[in-house]
């Protein structure tokens, strides 16, 4: 068994528009490096290669909560370090927590001669969100140790399903603004009309039979989102201009990366990824926001010893 | 070309448990027979072979005013009589009006050589919608014609995307008490929860995922409505006793098929799904309520000429 790995930890984008705390997309970059190492006493110790402050108390680190949780299903006396390489930000809406939980855990089950299964993993790694957003929820960690698209079909009990979509390659824009994930979700309304409800349901439906019949046009024409989208723009600058430009530009379609400020579009072409890459830029470039953008594709393996 | 053809106009099921106002699934049985013939003269004549009073304006009948929609599109001087055969009984939930409108312009599009393609033969079809419960809806039309199971992920634009599955039995029962589609409609809360609606799009996601997938376990979980059916099944007594009991018997899920009163049951086994059409039997004799069962698969191809 060897006592020390090195994974990638890749970023996630949730929600997929219509597919709010359900759907969930694994991207091949940005990523995270973790260094876990096995330890033989039962301590955790994390710390951040890049000089980054974490909390001393591994319970309060979303790499560190999951890790408890799983040395509690453990009878041997170990103990793991993490270092954590961090280019995922924190805050840009593209699973930075996720990516430290499930990393640590599919780390530390690959030290471990791997005895847990994905969905153990994915049990341990809410807790990381938990300690981030005070939400277990489960969209980014999901594809983040499955890989590619999941559907979170239920939390009570935990039913995940993987789903295979065709090649596509993803735009991402992250506009360096602060939308905190607790405001972006305390601006929702509990309820909902009915009527869009149903609006809702028919695109995820759409969308879910687009990926599974590699349907592209099925896809872009799902990728609508009548409930929560129209409220959270509102907090991210530049939104329709890039969603509209990035459209005529032949993108698919695509909008919020979790609750933001990150922007996505999914597309059929490279080029047109290259193409809404540059409309990004420019329209961020224009508004004055600092930005970071991405060329990549689905990540089918989510993270990977390396 | 011929001068007058026959068809099997089948009953279906619409909303398919989560997916209310936009799944719907053609049965092999029951079916109304139609037979439909060509005119020279711009006149619609319909009438029951089984002396059901009929409104004498077709424009008023569920067959005439999709006709009246598709004669608007063509040029020459024809017009058609329609006789129909009625098998499924108006107000059982079984899409009873669908089958006459769905009949109606398939027939008649076969007797004018294919002119017109299912998505124009499902927008004339939706006005007989219209003309029996006020709505032009398309949950059961779009089954009716296309045949198989059918998500309508949009009504403005017509979108309709037909839905491979795998074999599956059905059992269905209906009990012969009245619930009037503007009731049960009525009854619907036009707001609902917006964690509510989240679990009814992870269940419609899993359902497509689990048809289009062939993961029977999968479909099962997803027959979960958590908005309709609460309220909806009061209206039907042995609602709970025949769900459950179904279920323990070894039925993926089931439930209301349309707004009711007939319910129905998906079966991975034939022999389950006869037994779950046993339950039924003994679950409404013991209410002292007629019934009529059926134990049918999914028809794949919608309403044909015999």
């Amino acid at each position: 068994m060897p006592k020390k790995i090195r994974v990638h930890c890749p970023a996630t984008i949730a929600n997929l528009v219509c597919g709010f705390d359900v759907l969930g997309l694994c991207l091949e970059a940005p990523y995270d490096i973790m260094e876990v190492s096995l330890l033989d006493e039962p301590v955790i110790r994390i710390s951040s290669a890049d000089g980054y402050p974490l909390p001393s108390d591994p319970a309060q680190n979303t790499a560190g909560a999951p890790l408890i949780e799983m040395m509690k299903e453990i009878e041997e006396n170990i103990g793991f370090e993490v270092v954590i390489h961090k280019h995922i930000k924190p805050g840009s809406g593209l699973g930075s927590s996720a990516a430290s939980a499930a990393g640590a855990v599919v780390a530390a089950n690959k030290l471990l001669g791997e005895r847990f299964s994905n969905e153990d993993l994915l049990r341990f790694a809410m807790f990381g969100e938990k300690v981030a957003s005070g939400v277990k929820h489960a969209d980014n960690v999901a594809p983040c140790i499955y890989g590619g698209i999941t559907l979170i079909r239920s939390i009570h009990p935990l039913d995940v399903v993987a789903l295979s979509a065709p090649e596509l390659y993803v735009t991402v824009v992250h506009p360096q603004i602060e939308v905190k994930t607790s405001d972006a979700r305390q601006i929702l309304r509990k309820e909902v009309l009915l009527k869009d409800a149903i609006k809702q349901w028919g695109n995820i439906a759409g969308l879910v039979a687009g990926f599974l019949k590699n349907d592209y046009a099925l896809i872009g024409r799902s990728l609508e989102d009548v409930i929560i989208e129209p409220v959270r723009s509102i907090l991210i600058p530049g939104f329709d201009e890039v969603k509209s430009l990035c459209k005529e530009a032949g993108a698919l379609g695509g909008g919020i990366s979790g609750s933001g400020p990150s922007l996505f579009m999914l597309n059929q072409e490279e080029s047109i990824a290259h193409k809404n890459e540059e409309i990004m830029q420019e329209v961020f470039k224009k508004l004055g926001i600092e930005y970071k953008t991405y060329v990549t594709k689905v990540n089918k393996n989510g993270v990977v010893e390396v």
